[in-house]
């Protein structure tokens, strides 16, 4: 692969750079404490990941209209409430809830690695998550990005292939020149097949000790890595 | 005006964060030493800014298709060799000169009191410039900022309503949450009429010693300071 033609590193977020689950696990905890609710916290934080493919799929196919990742997480707190008998939440205790996407802490290499990527490419977010997410989720993580992108500038979600020619046109680039760096084989073969290289990078315990899915890149990425640092070894 | 409500502010950016004018006329006057060209680059400096004006006019009214900053430069530029009697640049040679807008120099107060703004506030650009233009501007000049806004994401340009209301839809907050720091009358007050806070800042020599124009705030704004470093000892 000629490495000198890639002018921009495009990153999946959840998962890949950030992980959701054990934050949200954390959080949840401490609120359980706090209001003496008996919930399986893991249990919850898988829910609420695993709630929001089917609510893109409503949005993908126009049962429901544009709404971005804010929007939908609420939707699908809105039911997990139900479903894990948590009570007694006032509405700023649940959007504060609901805005823990925006603190979720990042894996310990995705801050050092980033930066060192960062002086070679420029670096950006391309997730699925909105963008006021993605700001300030990096504001507090200190996560120094050159530009924020993400699915609701193309109003459609990956693995559509319109968001990744969008991210390409916004950063004034050819698909060839940007590659995509992601814990999930779906998202690189989605950018691949409209030119993006692609990086994968290994993030087994996403879903905990018991993973199953993504523990093997797919033979067509051009670059596996171990972490962010391994990746900046390799590519920067 | 109750600052506590604020939580991001917008800078327009060429005149205001970048020094335009400036920047152009040195890049001109090393390429027409090189080139041994005859070229006054102090005209040729304003009559590029003032060009474009008239093309986004084309664009607003629907005689152009929508163009990016980067397309509508280029056209403007093909348009000034001509007038300027410029000749004998290669196509490469064209394209470097056309991203001296990507190279363009901050003003000196800019990126340490957009620094200290940023403890505060969300900062991010809202520019009449691309995306890959304000993101490799930053990169370059060092700002930065926690996201790139850019009236391409409303595929319309500033002063148009929906350039800032998309921007404040895009953060997440509502326009009374957003304040719009700019040395143009004209921006500021199109960005109040949607409902946002407004930072009007001194720029006296944008347009070089003989500027007449942005030299008196208009008395509606909420905020006048000298500089950046002003407005953070205002506001920060």
């Amino acid at each position: 692969m000629n490495l000198s033609s890639i002018k921009a590193l495009t990153f999946d977020v959840f998962g890949t750079v950030v992980d959701w689950r054990s934050t949200i696990i954390r959080e949840g905890r401490a609120l359980g404490k706090q209001k003496a609710l008996e919930v399986d916290w893991e249990e919850f934080a898988h829910a609420w990941r695993a709630g929001y493919e089917p609510f893109m799929h409503r949005v993908r196919t126009g049962e429901l209209p544009w709404l971005n990742i804010d929007a939908l997480h609420w939707m699908i707190l809105d039911e997990l409430l139900v479903r894990f008998r948590i009570a007694g939440l006032s509405e700023a205790e649940k959007d504060h809830l609901n805005r823990v996407w925006r603190r979720l802490d990042p894996w310990p290499d995705a801050r050092a690695g980033l930066a060192r990527l960062r002086r070679r490419f420029l670096v950006a977010p391309l997730s699925n998550g909105n963008i006021a997410l993605l700001t300030n989720m990096a504001k507090r993580a200190d996560l120094r990005w050159d530009c924020i992108l993400s699915s609701e500038l193309a109003h459609c979600y990956k693995p559509d292939p319109e968001v990744y020619l969008t991210a390409a046109r916004l950063l004034g680039l050819r698909p060839q020149q940007v590659m995509m760096v992601a814990a999930h084989n779906t998202d690189l073969l989605a950018a691949q097949a409209v030119g993006f290289r692609t990086a994968f990078v290994y993030r087994t315990e996403e879903y905990g000790p018991n993973q199953t899915t993504d523990l093997t890149p797919d033979p067509s990425v051009d670059v596996i890595a171990r972490d962010f640092e391994d990746l900046a070894d390799q590519i920067a």
